[in-house]
């Protein structure tokens, strides 16, 4: 059947980002059932899988094994995850034929659909895994020559090894948290002024935003058993909208030499719904031309980047109205997630299902397209307006909002959001 | 009773790391009991806490609410590391007791030492904790300008933020190994030679290790509230030995700009002992002169360093003995574990029971003290002797054996060893 003629019994509005082309998966808690346990969205609703294998649903299909197993009743993806690939699909295939709209089982049970889905706006979402590892990349060209130019000089913007490799680096795995959750601003060590020779201390002052996307690890490897490309697609489970919160004064002063650190670690904030890398293949296209070829471990020619449009948005405190600042797209990033997961494994780096590995800030080739405020104010020498105030910087009390979809034919398949309130900064005596 | 007084019935040979006045804790297993428990070293034996709670030897005590909730039944310390200090010190404070040669409990009763004892060769050991988050400093000013002048060249070895805070980075949790754990040598992009434009990619030929102490966190903060100073020692659950692993070449290549990743990720090597700083208290001295002085968060005028020897000892496949290259001690590390926690935690950034916090490379102020073959062989334009061979880097086969230990007053609080054997490279047909 074509994809756009497939239809749910659940109403779906053309723009909802969760038709049943989609059916991505989280973990959710609402007041009538405290236990987190695992989810699909379609509409405005919630598919509780844990109902519906307690329905006895699943029974007699191939997800029978993963329903007796108990993973949908668990408070985090991870043990889903384990299963492996073939489980996510067979589940993603019961699932979206018990949802279509000429399967009676659930369309014509009342009763049944009253176990089984949970509305939206009555569920609590959690963090979709429980996250070993959480790896940033540094995947857009463009980004990458933007922040270059602005803290190295134009002649240093893009270093030598950077068409060579995705460059990455570790990243904060116990401040990761889900869209909803407020982000405190950091208190740090930052330079006064340009060219001064010591810091001083306090709230950072260049809180800023960075436009991500990542995907979740669902199979790992063995420590010292690298992942060959032909392989990588297996490996990940599926992919969230991100904001890898970033205060600049902090990062400039404390990046040199070993990275990123204070500057990020204080809060990364994920969408609930991980959408899957079955729901995205309609969506494949071309990405960048890589120039120079990569090494032969990285070299895949197969279709890699994926059309998702991305786009930021802030709501200052007292407004009632979100203003679009970044308007993007995953298709303008240079290294693709498989070449990320390939790169990282080729040493023998073991990854664990529930890893996250975020794309870096996306940029694409406008301004309207830069991913942070660093971009598109140019280092706070421009700003940027938003809903009648203007930015340099993110101010206590904005709201941040960042999502992203794919556009289908009559349909789309979305992300939901990622959004985050920054709180004032804690108070010190010091 | 002064310390060095302090005897056990359980015979402990005078350079033994584990007498009575040290007590690590841990994790293990044996043939005749698979499941992993939490244990405390005591010469050559272990004392199983789980066999010690299920005994009754903790009713009554302050361990009483612990070994009720089955901490000590747990497959990593991070359930007892989360009641927090007094608790782990209570706990202490009770084995001692029960160890001591004048209280007759386990002493004079054969049939309870047999269930409660169990011999470290007849034991395996674990990863004393899940491992959450890995950081790792650069807190050895030594070590940070020899790398520096060699990396960088003289005028930039000590970036400008060095004497003002700790500067750490994150690292690969799922890769820290327990002592004992072959490493496999990695392969990696690296630049064929000094001004080579385009990498090659192939197993690292500088391969190398850091010797390293790291503190396990033991309790936590709340994302977006700091740990003051004067709390710091109250969240430090103990400290181990660590062996960093490193291949200098993939790390020269990739780390600009946002630091070390695969260059460091194939491996880290824990000891199994996890030396508590109740254990280590007596052996605080002054730190280095902070010069200058450390912004008021940072400041802290106690003695917050310890005098620990280090050792690094290397065995070439086929040889018998291992030969000592590295000879250095904790009490030269710029920046205190205390310091280190502080700055990692002032943006609010949350730490989690069981996170694991490496100090960076241990160099001394003699050539006999550098903690590492890069800084030994100069970046390789000289070689160390090794039982009758010569080494710039690891080969294959060579074993890496890390030690560390306190000097009391006829007895030693020690850390045990953090030893593994380096495997040839994976094969690969790219
Ligand atoms: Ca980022
Ligand atoms: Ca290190
Ligand atoms: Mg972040
Ligand atoms: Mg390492
Ligand atoms: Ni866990």
């Amino acid at each position: 059947m074509a994809l756009h003629l497939l239809k749910s019994f659940v109403p779906v509005a053309p723009t909802s980002h969760f038709p049943i082309q989609n059916l991505p998966f989280g973990v959710f808690s609402d007041k009538a059932n405290h236990a987190k346990r695992v989810g699909v969205a379609i509409g405005d609703l919630i598919l509780d899988l844990a109902a519906v294998a307690q329905a006895g649903l699943f029974d007699g299909t191939h997800v029978e094994y993963p329903a007796k197993q108990g993973v949908f009743n668990h408070d985090a993806l991870n043990a889903f995850m384990s299963l492996g690939k073939p489980h996510w699909t067979a589940t993603r295939n019961r699932v979206q034929h018990l949802l279509r709209d000429d399967v009676p089982t659930l369309r014509d049970n009342a009763a049944l659909r009253e176990r089984v889905f949970v509305a939206q706006k009555d569920a609590t979402m959690h963090l979709p895994a429980h996250i070993g590892d959480y790896t940033d990349f540094y995947a857009s060209k463009e980004h990458a020559t933007n922040v270059g130019i602005m803290f190295r000089g134009k002649e240093n913007a893009l270093m030598p090894n950077w068409t060579h490799l995705p460059v990455g680096y570790h990243g904060r795995a116990s401040s990761v948290v889900v869209s909803g959750t407020p982000i405190r601003r950091p208190c740090g060590q930052r330079l006064p002024q340009k060219g001064a020779t010591a810091p001083v201390f306090g709230p950072s002052v260049r809180l800023d935003y960075e436009l991500e996307m990542a995907f979740l690890v669902g199979s790992g490897n063995a420590l010292g058993e690298p992942i060959p490309m032909e392989k990588a697609n297996d490996h990940i489970f599926g992919v969230v909208v991100m904001n890898d919160w970033s205060a600049r004064d902090i990062q400039a002063w404390e990046y040199v030499p070993l990275g990123p650190f204070l500057g990020k670690n204080f809060g990364t904030t994920v969408s609930p719904w991980v959408v899957t890398l079955d729901a995205l293949e309609p969506f494949l296209v071309a990405g960048p031309v890589q120039e120079p070829t990569p090494l032969p471990y990285l070299r895949d020619t197969s279709k890699a980047a994926y059309d998702i449009r991305l786009q930021v948005q802030i709501k200052p405190a007292g407004k009632q109205e979100f203003a679009t600042v970044t308007d993007s797209n995953l298709k303008y990033m240079y290294w693709s997630f498989k070449q990320q997961l390939v790169h990282h494994a080729v040493n023998g780096c073991n990854m664990r299902p529930g890893d996250l590995c975020g794309s870096g800030t996306i940029s694409g080739p406008t301004e309207s397209a830069f991913g942070s405020l660093l971009e598109l104010t140019w280092s706070g020498a421009k700003t940027v307006s938003v809903a009648g105030e203007t930015r340099t910087f993110i101010q206590d009390g904005d709201e941040v909002k960042m999502t992203g979809w794919c556009e289908g034919d009559g349909f789309r398949v979305g992300f939901g959001d990622a959004t985050g309130v920054v709180l004032p900064a804690h108070q010190t005596n010091y």
